[in-house]
């Protein structure tokens, strides 16, 4: 441990892995909750200069971090619904990934997937407002899911709507449950059941709130999908 | 208390409420679970004999007992499926009740429903296997639905339907979790907590497994409705 | 979906679906939690003029909304203590739902159940303050119990009141548990368990503090019911 | 621990505890459970030694336990509905407790909490099946229940019993939720939380299925209160 | 239900029930969680005028509504610590009652159970921490214990001192669980369910911080308590 | 619904959806937990003769159903480590998914997820044995790892295994959490809740023992996956 | 892979890390928990053969199992209560554990800690039936307690011995819950929270019933231990 | 208890036990948590005074306290990040433990048990961001792991990583979960379900957070080890 691990970027209060994309093929993200402004900004500095030409992200960026970083890094891309950020430019798009939301209130979970996609390299189609309640929102977008290499489905509440969109289409599927929702939907647990016991198959499933890991997951699919 | 109450039958083992009539217009019932098939017996001829004239029911009866129970009490009616028995004549029907299943493994508490809705005085009709993941088979149905005076929707697994069903229809809806499921189905618990938490506006739950509950519920609703 | 929907308003941050009335016969409503006063005030507005001929509901807006909306639309009807809006003349009422509650701190919850009833077109019976700890004065109300054509039963801390209830009426009866408590009461969980496993035949149950959802059900089943 | 200590009987797979009398007055007690039949005919009879003036009791003694001690120990007085055992002179009872059960399945835990209190020095009143469901018949013994110097109230299922019974009696009551029930009941989950958040005050609470433990609280207190 | 009813005191906001006293011999209490500064000083009124010549007590009272008491309300004594009120003059004391809490967090809960205790009618012996943690100071009051009518026993984090309490002596014991922890503490959970399987026989259980609960329990069991 | 839907097999007990190749590109597949053995043989029957050039697959069956399966459906592939069947030609395989299990216990989830992926048309590579408590021999695997489509994961116990595999991969990885376990892994919980909340981005997750899900998801992953 | 790895045993049914005994100084062990009783004779006889001159050990082995191995493997020590066996010479012992248990039904796991000290090269200290409700009986053997070089406590119900051991004692403490207990100890989980919020500072806690790891951890302490 | 235990010492507000030194050999300790600035100034100063020439520790101390004491007590060691104060000289160090964190956001936790090691006598080693998903870092640090007499590991989210170092090296371990993460981490209560149920042996566990209590644990094994 004498020598400086170049794979490391050593900040004093943190030892960055900067070897990611080595590794995995993705790009270098900062994991911002907890993380003071200052902080955040010397990591999205840190990991953007190695190397600067592909983007990097930030997720979970508290509102006030979110000013700062506005302020000290002019070049950076800041997207309020989603509390996240990215520094650099966006990859070439390959595949595309269609994010399903079921209301309103998901849309900042649905943004932090859609924003994940983008600087992992995949095309996003945003669908909204399609919860089971008023099923015929959801058949009539039927061939854009068909159309996508992916698809991200996004419910907070009883969170239904994998199970149908799982039915409705053979497209890989990763259902985020989100914590929309109050008393016996039990901070998401209650979305997050929904989907692990779903009757349509195939369905895969991530942490309450976390777009930012469908996204990963749904824009590595993308990626490697042959072209249609 | 040194007088017998003519609202109780005291058998010995058991000091039976055969008031319910006159307070809520049911008919009496047996819970059947933890008794001995002879208590079954028992408490079934003493209900069935104040007064003869409407039938009592049983439910949540063991295998065992069942057959006891039907060679004991050869007028009895003895539904397997249900795990249920009834003795004396069904009322006449006022109002219509739908009993909606998801899937095949959710038939025993339908029938439970069924048959306690029968048993309370209202007509059923029976819809079967029309899970989210097949959503077209329930399109199908959307009209029996609207027809009926209250519905019954029992599903397991992710227990997404009562959600849907009740996004197309305004009928008074009573929805069923089922203990169908494993892993994180948790017994049942995550129906449950998907039906407690669907976005369907005027969806309201039972225990898991209660078709019973459900039924008398539902056939009360129905009795009481403006015939069509 | 190049046409726009007439189901659906699109108001920039939200896709309404102005379509329920058509499908289920009840009005349009806006569930209030997690949207900024304008937004209540835009949705408001939006549902309001298709039809305006009919009242609109706004649930769980926030105090700082409730008074943003007051200023915003003068002809809305705010109820502090529902913490709810409605905009548009009130339906004939066509049967009765008694709202019943355990406690004062359950007001809130059966204030929300008693207007979304009013929105939805029956007339309400509020009946307060029969904790199950003082039973002469559950006892006391009996016949407005079987006067009604619909119960909605609200209460917090152990929810014992609907079996109570549902013992002395056949009426149907809707459980509103309340997050009215504190410790093992779990923020109502111990009340939702409470009313789910009641030994009264026929309870039904909704979300912790779902007065809304209860209202709902309970006018459906009123409006459909033979007068007497 | 050289020398044998007269407080501990040493039977090689056990070292039971023969203090307890000097301690806290109350007699000594096997816990029946996952003992073999021949080791609760070892502890019973060197509890019964160590004096033999004054019943032990066994709890929790497995059916074929109970068969194999009373052939082995004809002095002894087995109780199978209670799955319990009593040796040796029961002693003089000193005050009363009133043991109130909501339903028959009740019965058992009920049986226990009566042996353990009349093994403790106590009398008992049996009061069953008065579940809250038919109020009536509660209300009719009334007087019997504030003639107890303590109350031990069973309930499984909702276990809404002792709230209703604590409002109308100021005498010390003891809830024992039983593990009656199914679903949401959660093995007895709901009726411990519903008698722990009871709103009927100085109501208390002890195990699923524990009538031994409710049964020492309540005889003790019955033991030394004043003679009426 | 046209005639007022003499049992109940009608204050606009709450039909308060001012029987209580008539059918368990307690003195009336106002639950003050939830309730506005105001409607604590209008509900201590009006239970202090009917009658005036005993004790009220209010308890779970914010500390902004403790000062508006103070000042409303100049005969009223209020205890900051146990967050209580209590007006009018407290009752003789029948009987003692050991309040004994395991560490200085615990102080709060265990001031609410002493000063319900006095205001039920009990004297109170005050015993501070003894945690389980440093053994010898429990042994040392070994005597208090034994001296006492009833035990009320107040603990936190793993909330193990009344499973030895209940070890050292045969009073009757109520356990108070209290939310003093963190992590795997749950709010106090961890405490409560230790307290509910305490090896020790006879030891009850009230709600987490429920030291109103306990000290109700407590006085009652003191009060009809042979003199020694 | 007078007319047959030709989407629809009707064997009596069961109404069985035989359009899902049409809608997904998936083969049918019986859910055989809950069945009768002469159940799943019907299913099986029909799901083959439409059509028979493609393999079905039955999960979940019990020991005594695989064992009438074999003797009524020679033609049958009865494979008993995964507990399950199929039936007809397997497609040819398109893609490869790593399936990748820790521990000896965890090998019949891994097997029910490989011949999944084969009746879905992709080729399988078992990998077993790597625990994460026996790092070098994961590491020893790593090629294997990244010349796959998508890996499966699957681990019982504390379910660590996908955070490491997913820290040294960037292939689409799905975990899989299994029963193992003991205690505190509460059935497969405590893996559950480790793989939704890994540190590794992108790890999505199915249900507990759920190998057919993950199989299904890696399969079409894998299916339309650029070739390398 | 293609080079078979002298770490690894290759059984066919499983691939066995013989490796740990060199990155670990422990002995090997078998897990025999879901294994056939010829699987776990066969690891084994494997185990045992690289090296032979020490012990290897097999835990959760079940009663059949233990049957088989002990004709199969005359040389093997079979403890059956501890359900473990061991085969080869145990290593000379350096430093002691004391290994206390609460009651009589912990035996079983205090049994499998002993042995696992044992073969894991420490001396073994019993020290049984000290629960917390009698404490003179832990009072007396406090020296015991302080001569060890660690200790493991074991306890069900509600665990609350180690919190006492631990405030008396300074020496290391690994603490293990049993699943002693009924109802609220849910299966161990009470008395595991307990000793997780211990009051008494540096407990450390193993899973429910987990007798294996708690002895490793210990012997690992003692053997390192500077002798006294 | 009429003359003062020199074993106690009384502050008004509470009496601490100042004899813990003489029966654990370790340092006297203030729990920081809930107290107010000024007493956790009084017991600082007290436990200080008795005896001088030794470290005192406080604990979860807020930042405002930290303020206050930095102020009031100019002598004293206030270290923000592990929220913690110590007073006095800190005795020379026995033995080494390494103190091995997973991520930045498990910086605090790792803070408190390194000072908890030191003021109880032993030396540190920080290994910080070793977290699994980079297990590069892990294994480069593999020397140091088995240099230490005792490991404490810290991670938060899956807080698989105990898991991993135990796999790797036979020191012994205790594992510390933290509160990082969201979701189904539940607080912290998935990494403590891991290590609880971690497939390498020995793994002890501490509450959520609880550096100190591991921090203990493992200077008593430091200090008592064989010097290498």
């Amino acid at each position: 441990m004498d020598q400086p691990d170049p794979r490391v970027a050593d900040l004093g209060f943190a030892r960055v892995d900067v070897d990611r994309a080595a590794r995995t093929g993705d790009p270098e993200v900062v994991f911002g909750a907890g993380k003071t402004p200052d902080q955040v900004v010397a990591i999205l500095r840190a990991l953007h200069e190695r190397p600067p030409e592909r983007a990097v992200l930030a997720t979970r960026v508290a509102t006030e971090a979110l000013d700062v970083v506005a302020e000290a890094l002019p070049g950076a891309h800041v997207e309020r619904l989603a509390r996240a950020v990215t520094l650099g430019p966006l990859p070439p798009a390959r595949g595309t990934v269609a994010v399903v939301a079921a209301g309103t209130s998901d849309a900042p979970v649905a943004a932090e997937a859609a924003l994940t996609i983008a600087v992992h390299g995949a095309a996003v189609d945003r669908i909204d407002d399609v919860g089971v309640a008023g099923i015929h929102r959801l058949l009539a977008v039927r061939e854009r899911l068909d159309a996508a290499d992916c698809l991200v489905v996004v419910a907070g509440m009883e969170g239904a709507l994998p199970s149908v969109v799982g039915g409705l289409s053979g497209v890989p599927l990763v259902a985020v449950p989100t914590s929309v929702g109050y008393g016996a939907s039990l901070g998401g647990i209650a979305a997050l059941l929904t989907m692990l016991t779903s009757c349509a198959p195939g369905v895969t499933v991530v942490n309450i709130d976390n777009g930012y890991g469908a996204g990963v997951h749904a824009a590595r699919v993308a990626r490697q999908s042959v072209p249609r």
